[in-house]
């Protein structure tokens, strides 16, 4: 591993109009969101809604932020999908299209053969083939699978693998990560509520769904972090953890994108078979934004 | 519903040569199995590994299928994937490559906003759009998520949805469901284990992985029932429930393809990320078809 | 095994009158349950709050079933608690105080340890210090634990266990222990909803909360069976799914009681922590009892 | 609130030699402990298997430990039982015996009954009822329930409510709960590999089975805390992960009374159905102790 990564990435939401792909408003979020001091952006993740666009959707995507975003910003665009093939080929698509790294999400379908050596040959196989270094993604929640400290540990020296997006929330797995892994294998918290909490354990940083909502304050718990000021670090955490929970956590993909159009971005519809979230939803976002002083 | 399903129907694995889909070895599989009393066959399925196939080898699988099944065979397609879009657009491309009926599993990587509603307004959209009846597919084995009863009951009288292949292996939810759904609608069993059961329930049939192993037996335990001998279909049922617990759901679809090259059929390896089973595994499976006497 | 048991027995409710133990009520409800053809009575069971009565509590409601039951009705009694020794200790006080057959449910606390191993060196213990037969019990929906087959195989041949009550709604656990245990092991379907799978599997009966609100149907059930009336046995089956999907799974002991009340017998309030259902659910056990032709 | 806590309390094992609880162990125990900086000691709990010891001998084990104690320690009883009646009963006993705080587990056995509202019913009675302050506990690997954050808050401010023993190992819970509850409400963290974590998002300390086996470094942990020697509190925590994970986590209470025997305390046997660790185990533990230093 030549470089280490470390910050707060936005694990970008993927703006739709009438259920196309929106470019213009993919690239006029990363403009405004170039303003924070994010590391870079995260394209086609779990927010992004990668697992509903079609491979020529995916690769525009990242191409339009790797333009719009700022000069030196990291670009990592999901990858991962069931089959070791269909993933090795999407990534070295993604990193002719302007990726710097891939996130590749544990396959999951076949969960009761997903053992810790199938995960591994399977991360071997990727890291191998890649022609960008792959960041390792475990995200329970949507899977149902989780990644064994086996797979991690074995796969934290290869040289194309960079790092660990945990979004388990389990910090006593995330402590044994850290322990087992050396120090310059990145590990991102996942999770936005416990992004304090990795931090002090050693994560080099965030990859945050909640980012989308709350850019300066996501970024500004990793400065106070990183000057120490860990009771302002905790306030902020605490200060956001309605945002994380009742928003991310509750209302999904279909909330954040609320969201972000209340607070002046480009969100839009989700994509079917996910739904706008309701009205009442809508009132609720709109009053927990509000009552924590993002709106 | 014009049409009504029933009997038996091998959810077929599909058979790979050095990685790549052989048609000859799937062509082959259903010479063999077409003197057997199967209603026709389920292509693309989870024990098909549909979900690690790109869309022009689907369709090539259909096709072959479609073009190997003896005349009145009925040719059933697993079309679901996370997006409606993508489900109606591969649901069409299989019509025309030859399918009777698409199979359409729950989307489920969203689990929390998979409510009953959203999944009805999934189902509803696909069945509206697909040019070829569709069947709901729920196996929570795989997805971690439930299709609710109110879903199904929702669907049922949907002209253009036929029945339901419920692999949750929960009998007390398919009693709901059959109590809940007009009797022309088709439930199919999926799990191997349970055919004598949901058949005395009024089932029409099963959709099975077993079969693949087992095509005279599981045919068998459909016709004593149909002709009342229930005490020996449930023998029959007792002597399968060893190839279904241990290799179907212990090896899963690595298992099930060493057990079928066994057999005589075409097999292969599965593709990766799912892994060919160890010596161990294939002594124990020779075993365990040795002791059953399939072998 | 001496003895071979079959038939129906009502999970008895312990009725409570202002906290207390009502000792008429149970007595008033085992005469008028006396005109049904059960095999005999479930005392101290989950469904009769056996965890929340003290040992003079549940002494004294053995002794009552025992008394009030006609003669040759058969008097199980729940006996199993956390601790090998209390579990011993209470099925013997249970004998002496009438019981003919102690129930003896997975202990289940430190699930971890509870291996095959330690559950089958813990029922063997029991069966070897208890002076009355013990059934084994499994229900995961209160210990979230599962009775591993090899236990239950391990245990079916021992001279001091009859055999089985299942409340796991497994039907496919449920054909693997019917498949394994000698013809002679009384293996009980527990779970309300499908007494009618489980005897045609080879049940030898049911264990059925169930029976408090539909003596009479719940014995038909198993007399259709008998009498080889299938497509009756199973309309009956359909007709009690809601009974047992809505209240005993829905709303639980207190919806149990509550409609228990409404039928007749003596229910009362459950103790706390268990509290009595409130009037949105009284209404709609009300109506559901009225819908299904109990009321 | 009159009084808040904080520090470290080791969550005691209990002696027992030949099947019998072992005072002079349990004695000769606390006597080496009282030399650490222990707030006081917690008996009873689920470490304690005091679901497996009788009244007396749990009266008799909460007398020992107070005249055992050293001047000025608290001392904890696990009081909890599935009964209300029962739990302020055993509380009241408790606090003859010489507790100072009953800890109370979440009633668990009916868990879909266990709304918010009901678990708040039930902590509020015992709370009225109970003649020492008691602190709510919530163990989800136990018991299979979580405790909602709804019922921490509305029970944080009773003033017979002194604080919460949280060994859900879920630190965005915790954080949660520490956000909405008062900052003298006193949470304790009962997942020994999250204590560093937890003391860092504002809990007063931890109830550690892990103390049993590393007295000295647990609280070295807290202090190191409260030194603001943050650095060297998370390498604390990091090197004690093992010794939690594998031991506490991995062999249960029987393994944490083997690694106890082995470090010159009073151990013993678990009772039964625990088992006590094979040889294999014990050369494990030995190894593990070793390893990390302890041994």
């Amino acid at each position: 591993m030549a470089t280490t990564l470390s910050g707060i990435f936005p694990a970008l939401v993927t703006p739709f109009q009438k259920g196309k792909l929106s470019l213009s408003g993919l690239k006029s979020n990363i403009k405004k969101l170039n303003r924070f001091d994010f590391t870079g952006y995260v394209v086609l993740g779990s927010t992004g809604e990668g697992i509903l666009m079609d491979e020529r959707e995916g690769l525009q995507a990242i191409e339009t932020v790797r333009a719009a975003a700022a000069p030196g910003k990291i670009v990592i665009a999901g990858t991962g999908s069931e089959s070791s093939a269909g993933t090795i080929e999407f990534s070295n698509k993604a990193a002719q299209a302007g990726a710097d790294y891939s996130l590749v999400v544990t396959p999951f379908y076949y969960k009761a053969q997903m053992t810790a050596a199938a995960l591994e040959a399977y991360y071997r196989e990727v890291a191998e083939k890649s022609k960008i270094p792959i960041i390792l993604y475990t995200v329970p929640k949507f899977t149902g699978l989780e990644l064994p400290l086996q797979t991690i540990a074995a796969m934290a020296t290869h040289p194309n693998v960079i790092g660990l997006k945990d979004s388990s929330g389990n910090v006593s797995a995330i402590s044994e990560t850290l322990r087992a892994c050396p120090p310059e294998f990145c590990v991102f918290q996942g999770h936005g509520s416990i992004l304090f909490s990795a931090l002090l354990l050693g994560a080099k940083g965030g990859i945050l769904a909640l980012s989308n909502m709350a850019p300066a304050e996501t970024v500004e718990i990793y400065k106070l972090f990183q000057a120490g000021d860990y009771e302002k670090a905790r306030e902020m955490q605490f200060r956001l953890l309605p945002f994380n929970q009742k928003i991310v956590g509750g209302y999904g993909v279909p909330g954040i994108k609320c969201a972000v159009d209340m607070l002046g971005y480009s969100g839009g519809d989700p994509r079917p078979p996910l739904r706008p979230v309701n009205q009442e939803a809508r009132d609720a976002i709109r009053q927990i934004l509000k009552n924590g002083g993002l709106l």
